[in-house]
């Protein structure tokens, strides 16, 4: 028998001792204003055991683990076209993409790195009549909690200095695989982006991961669980950018990062986990977040490997 | 309760059926002389439970497969020092791991590309007094089959054509991870691809993985949790070349294919599984076999997802 | 001495019998219209001394040509400022320059691929108060021509489908190297490249460059000694993207080629040359152009080498 | 009327004046030792008019300067013959030709790359019954210098680190464009690559390539006109490594450059001249040997542009 809460102190008080040597994102503006020192990890089992410690209810912006909620919410609406449009595999290096992107005419290598998630973003706005209420509505819903929102400052922070995800947008245009107008991708992909909740909210948003599909507080099962199996076979090989090997080999657990400094992460059938310290590795993920989960598979003995 | 026979009776029927589109890998010259039409599979559920089909018990060349092993016995002898010399990233593509090679000084993204396969050949040759016989030894004890050996004429197949690999060694040689003397490396590096083995026999192997490096029939532990956890989280990200993120995506089980046409796959403390038929997809990956394992992890609902 | 004349004759009826195999650009809708049976040369060897035949009288749309005016246009009004934001190395091939972009922080490698004339175009933009007019009027003067234009059918007809420049452009933004709207560099960029020329006036303007920066008729100086042996030295290493080498190898001319099917050439203190057949080869350079000019220095045994 | 002598004692002053950033080439142990402060100029006009200054008529290693001297002898041998098996365009940059080999099935970019001018020693190794020897007496013919020879340390020094140009060699041989063994084709390389010869002898060799391919003082046709012209197409393209358009920027002659600090130029039908000073830029030329000629052309008012 595990005993979670123990395990929870023990890393807890291991974290606290631990130097971290990264630096908090600042090449968004908004999100170089935060405090450094936060930290706090929440842990569900079920509806009714649940473990949190430290800054474990505050919000912060979960940045690209929307890309989770976007593809869940895409798939939704679209079912296994989506494939047509983006593939699964994970990619070797940032300017690879581009290459990549050329010889594939216009397909992104994965949903979870910006070419992919932008493509994500063309489908919903182009299938969608409001994607920006109906996302935020999904994640509503999925939680349970209303209060859940957009981060107007962190959105408008990095709408002015997207230059980078703009050229994406329109390379990919060039090359066929694009549908909408850029400017409406692109606004909708940063608000995405800004969605502010606390690592127990996000807990609590990926149970459906952990749970076949089905929402923790309801039982309604909004994704299938063969979609479930192929979202989290894409967290686990795509999820963490250049260091998703390194996190299975280290963690075991598939899970998505944002540079907000959070990252979720389930074991099917068992629990899921956000963590959230803002101070990222040189891979852009978060330090102490990453030495956390480590902590907790190893000490749990339980990882999907 | 899952009737295993039953689910492998379905998919050896499902798959007669089926056209295959790929070829046999014909740049070996030996390997392209074996008859496309061979397949089998072997599935271990635990030493007194296993179930096959077709021609499960007639020997092939294991190629890629062998890389399992070299690693592992490579862990036993070096322990994590391997993981100073090579990675354990996916990766990209195929000329990106030049590129790559020489911005990380010759250090290869995972050990099963060839140059990292080749640099955990050059550790075995560095550490071992006899490092093909104690491969040998250490394939025929995790299995017990004293008559599992090296296929003298695929290995000097491949010698005769290796000039990819020895390109490969000597740019690592110059890169400055490389010790021993390239022509020994290269040797063992075409034996240990040369193994031949049957399905029934690499599941038995592969039992070693599924079980947390205790050998099905001795319960040996020849390897700690620890490790293999590791090693089935570099065979779920990297075991498929280009393709491994798409079988995660499809089959959800770590594992490892050979261009001879085998696949070898387990579930964690569920089974381990080995398939073979030697006509290749695009990406050099069983076609047939991909998809007997897709059906399986769907007919039985397991897969670490 | 030289028969200019008979060596045209020669060129001309050679020609005639050549088959192409190439294709007329397509990409741009307004360009695939045109007759591919055209065919015209013209040579200035100085105000007095020019030849001509087929259709050099005809205007076409010089595309790419246009760079080697704008950068003209840039120097005289930056001066040696601009090789701060673009280098003058040749580019390798097409993908290259993406990720040499981002390793360099945005500074292209040359004024004469898409990244580097876009580079030009926003130095325009920014310090001319009105550069559309400019540039014609530049064009204009070194030609004593007044009917040269813009053709806005061909303009519009690039500006519906230039995605792919407006992505350089804000990669580039993203990484420091472009001041001004986006919208404005890339309507200026293709208005440039709509220039309407025929070869006649082409061989006309490029006396500019063989005769030391004076302008042919006048005698006005508006380029230093000094800028146009820089100018020929790029136009010699790059101005006929991957086919750079090949141009040298074979003409041993500097020039510049574009996908009008339009190529403008000097031989320094000799003659001026342009040559325009729409029939583009696998590179995007005019076919039976590349052939006539490596006649012509063949012919009159005259090549900067 | 050109005061050639003042010329020089200009720019030898000017450049004694000059610091110098850069280093010796260090990877070869034996250049690692030469002095720092070494420079001399050598430049011909005709075989009774010549100037120099300081140790131009010490002897250095060549090094990549004797690419120009093995393609002259493999056109003199296989006529163009040779471009079915080396292309003649810029290369990009460093890890791109291996990108760009694969595509082009092993093909190198240009005879002046290390992978080209190893093709080049593979037709040499192929054709010739003793190229070593033969090799030699084509530069002792050239110069009519019977003490031009290899230095032997250097050939050892360059032999015993030479895992890279292996690697290209093997890699070339897996692609299909290398015949003979690999041993035999590095070791040709290298001695290439060591002969010693000072600046004097250097610009004598090179005005074979100013002098339409006649011998300076015996006026032999050694190669004929038409390549001469493109071997000097070549070398104002390819003949600087990366910075080839920069030293066509700034000197506008064709040349060669080599590691151990040289460089060889020349000004068709006008000149031939060679330059020493070992301390080498970032991008692997002489430092002083580059700026010296831009200011030889610049005191001139002489390029080929």
């Amino acid at each position: 028998m595990i005993d979670y809460q123990q395990i929870l102190d023990t890393i807890q008080e291991e974290m606290s001792y631990r130097d971290v040597k990264g630096k908090v994102a600042s090449y968004i503006p908004e999100l170089a204003k935060v405090d450094p020192k936060k930290f706090g990890l929440h842990l569900y089992r079920n509806e009714h055991e649940f473990y949190g410690f430290g800054d474990h209810e505050e919000k912060f912006s979960i940045q690209s683990i929307s890309k989770v909620f976007t593809l869940s919410l895409a798939i939704r609406n679209l079912g296994t076209k989506v494939w047509e449009r983006v593939h699964v595999e994970p990619s070797g290096n940032p300017f690879n993409s581009l290459m990549q992107l050329e010889q594939d005419r216009g397909i992104p290598r994965n949903p979870f790195i910006n070419s992919g998630a932008l493509v994500i973003s063309d489908i919903l706005v182009d299938v969608l009549d409001n994607p920006k209420k109906e996302l935020l509505e999904f994640v509503r819903k999925i939680t349970g909690e209303d209060h859940i929102d957009y981060d107007e400052n962190v959105a408008q922070s990095e709408l002015s200095s997207g230059y980078r995800n703009i050229a994406l947008v329109n390379y990919m245009k060039a090359l066929g695989n694009i549908k909408c107008d850029v400017e409406k991708i692109v606004d909708f992909y940063f608000y995405s982006c800004s969605i502010a909740m606390s690592c127990k909210s996000l807990a609590k948003a990926f149970m459906l991961y952990a749970n076949k599909g089905a929402i923790l507080h309801t039982g309604e099962q909004v994704l299938n669980p063969s979609t479930v199996k192929r979202l989290n076979a894409l967290m686990q090989t795509c999820g963490f950018y250049d260091e998703s090997g390194e996190f299975s080999f280290e963690v075991g657990l598939p899970g998505k990062s944002g540079v907000g400094g959070g990252i979720a992460a389930i074991h099917p059938q068992q629990y899921s986990v956000a963590v959230w310290s803002p101070v990222l590795n040189k891979k852009g993920n978060s330090e102490l977040g990453m030495k956390a989960l480590e902590r907790l598979t190893t000490l749990t003995g339980l990882s999907v490997f």
